[in-house]
């Protein structure tokens, strides 16, 4: 073969072979039936979009269009490639007017951004939005937190949902006199990885005294019940009541893997109450598989008709939560038989139809001319059975059906057969 | 609201809202179903990739490389978003040499071609597309239509897959002395759109003449079998063989919605063998559904390592068979339940958990403050059933059940609901 420069992926994409393409599916699949049995629907934007719609004010901000794919059609128009999914919801919003509020999607699908690669993080991969505009409170912020337990049980995940509240997080700075707060909020998002001594010199360096700083961990340290008593600025009030509110409603839901902590900040300017990430509990993977809040402002100012367009919604990272799922993929066929008959004929297919009638995956062998080979290309794929079909086999309507585990073998008419391997599926 | 441009669609673009998304998710889901059962498992390549890939000589051509969307990244390098998925299908089998072949993958995903825009045929959209490498001969062809008949079954369509060889069409141009035979078939094709004379005026500014024309047409009218009787070329004979063989398997396999059709060009230069279309057969839509063939050179090329890589592939389009799916979704609703509580409390997700738990799709009201509204807005959306729960069914652990479509309702305890909801469902 030609060492060929062409045949190497672009720098931050992916292809995916079965193996882990398979594992991604079932994520995806499984995620969707939460999503359908909470309310939201399934909706599809493009991946092309004017470069406007991306660059609009109320969009993801400076940082992310530096890492925009641009490009040009022949019509010389200037396009981008989504970088998210959240653009083309308020998009959605904004350019259906006839949408019935509230108004609950999700949306599965590819996101491009031109930007670091390392493990878990590439310029072409795959965001699994799920969004509601429409509802303010903190019922369906429970739900939201209902359902994603419900995603990560199904997923066989065992996940820690870990949620604060961005008006709390604003209203501790407000608090301790801090100016510009958004800023202080991106050093704050730095503290689980950083540390916080570095966060602390990062905090100096916006301007803040060593007096400031200790204050502000000083309050991140206290319960948020606690701090209610002495909050002044109002956005802090108002922050410590959201916490409150949404405590009860989990501990009365019993959601078992959500826990507060008041240095969780998210990066994320468009925040505007509470906020999470999901982690793995397992520490197989440290960055957050999931991450969501509230943004109220978002849609409303993209929008531009001085309505309110309360938001809450999350992402899943597929690709995070594949690498943790892959695993059990690895070890199983994808498949459940495989069908060798001497004589290559027709009736090989009409036999094939019957297993996969009963909804059996089944491949058909169609070029290997001598036994032996099939078996252990078989065993390599790590198909659990195979269907051999001699002369004897095609007078007397049967299949002599090989166990490649325990390597027996019997001669089973193919109804026979079809409950032998149902029995062998998990 | 601003009547902003940046909020429409880039012509070739669509946004599918819920109505028409989930016709696509129960195609896509449908032939999932199938592929897997025939043994093909899933694979997702890259959407953008070096441009020298899709430029490279074996890939598309001319035609298709003007038409390739550009774009360079931040490192200034040459990239192109793909225009269909044969070319990552070739390249995965190229840069993978330790698959075990016949490798057997199915890819569903976008594609992109800055070409011009007509119903059912977009600059953005999607192809699902199911291939085999390793596979010569009759017998996997004839699994391929068995498979297409049953996914257009499970699809609940009526198609007709219209079938022909290429080395017949060849063969007869070679028998009539055609000297360039890709350009005459290129006019075929366009028999079924512009008609016969229109095709042989076209065959003229060929260089072909009256009398080879009238041959031409003259021998697409008989009977393969009869044409074999009188081949010249080694080309036709083979292509008469390859046809009285599938014809064979088909009958034998009562294979009824398959049809022999001379004229059946197909456009794309690279096949060999058997080609393919899928037709509606109630000619709502009278462009192809599918679309496949044989293409046994390709690879081989592509890798350039002299060895052989018969193929055999066909595209579903995902965008004129949710036309046809997609008038059944219109009429219902995605969903079975919508929840209304006057007091908006965390009993309320209690309550819509157990539903969920028994697999139905339930959306809870957070905000509607009045009974009317609610149930005018359920109207809306078409949803079957809704609960209402007020202080008397929370004394009795009860829901008010209200069947929308007769108005009726019921006290009911939780899992009666649930049985009532069921059975309502189709």
């Amino acid at each position: 073969m030609k060492n060929d420069l062409k045949l190497k992926n672009l720098k931050g994409t992916v292809d995916f072979l079965p193996s882990q393409q398979a594992a991604r599916d079932f994520i995806v699949e499984t995620l969707k039936k939460s999503f359908v049995k909470y309310g939201y629907l399934p909706v599809e934007s493009a991946i092309l979009c004017p470069f406007d719609l991306l660059s609009s004010k109320y969009a993801g901000g400076a940082e992310i269009l530096k890492e925009v794919y641009r490009l040009k059609d022949q019509g010389d128009r200037d396009l981008g490639l989504r970088y998210d999914l959240t653009v083309p919801f308020a998009k959605l919003i904004a350019a259906n007017q006839n949408l019935p509020l509230p108004f609950r999607r999700f949306e599965i699908g590819k996101v491009f951004r031109d930007g670091p690669v390392k493990l878990g993080r590439n310029r072409e991969f795959t965001q699994c939005d799920i969004d509601v505009c429409g509802i303010p409170g903190r019922l369906v912020e429970a739900e939201f937190f209902q359902m994603t337990e419900e995603c990560f049980s199904n997923l066989g995940l065992d996940v820690e949902i870990v949620w604060n509240n961005r008006k709390y997080l604003a209203g501790i700075l407000e608090d301790c006199n801090v100016k510009e707060i958004s800023k202080a909020i991106l050093c704050l998002d730095k503290l689980e990885k950083i540390g916080k001594e570095e966060v602390a010199v990062e905090l100096e360096k916006e301007g803040l005294s060593t007096g400031e700083i200790k204050r502000i961990f000083e309050l991140l340290s206290k319960d948020p019940k606690e701090i209610f008593k002495t909050a002044k600025s109002q956005t802090l009030k108002d922050g410590c009541e959201e916490i409150l509110e949404l405590s009860e409603l989990i501990s009365k839901l019993g959601l078992k893997t959500c826990k507060f902590s008041s240095t969780l900040a998210r990066g994320l300017e468009i925040y505007t109450g509470t906020i999470w990430e999901v982690f793995d509990k397992t520490k197989k993977i440290s960055s957050s598989l999931c991450g969501g809040g509230r943004y109220d402002e978002i849609i409303g100012k993209f929008i531009d008709d001085g309505k309110q367009y309360p938001a809450l919604g999350m992402t899943f990272g597929l690709e995070p939560i594949s690498i943790l799922v892959g695993e059990k993929f690895k070890e199983e066929s994808l498949l459940d038989l495989s069908i060798f008959a001497f004589d290559k004929n027709y009736y090989v297919l009409e036999i094939a139809k019957k297993f996969r009638e009963a909804n059996i995956k089944t491949v058909v062998d169609f070029s290997s001319s001598r036994l032996k080979k099939f078996l252990e290309s078989s065993s390599n794929q790590k198909i659990p059975f195979v269907a051999i079909i001699g002369e004897d086999e095609i007078k007397e309507n049967k299949v002599m059906l090989r166990d490649m585990k325990n390597s027996t073998q019997s001669a089973l008419s193919i109804e026979e057969a079809i409950e032998v391997i149902k029995k062998g599926r998990k």
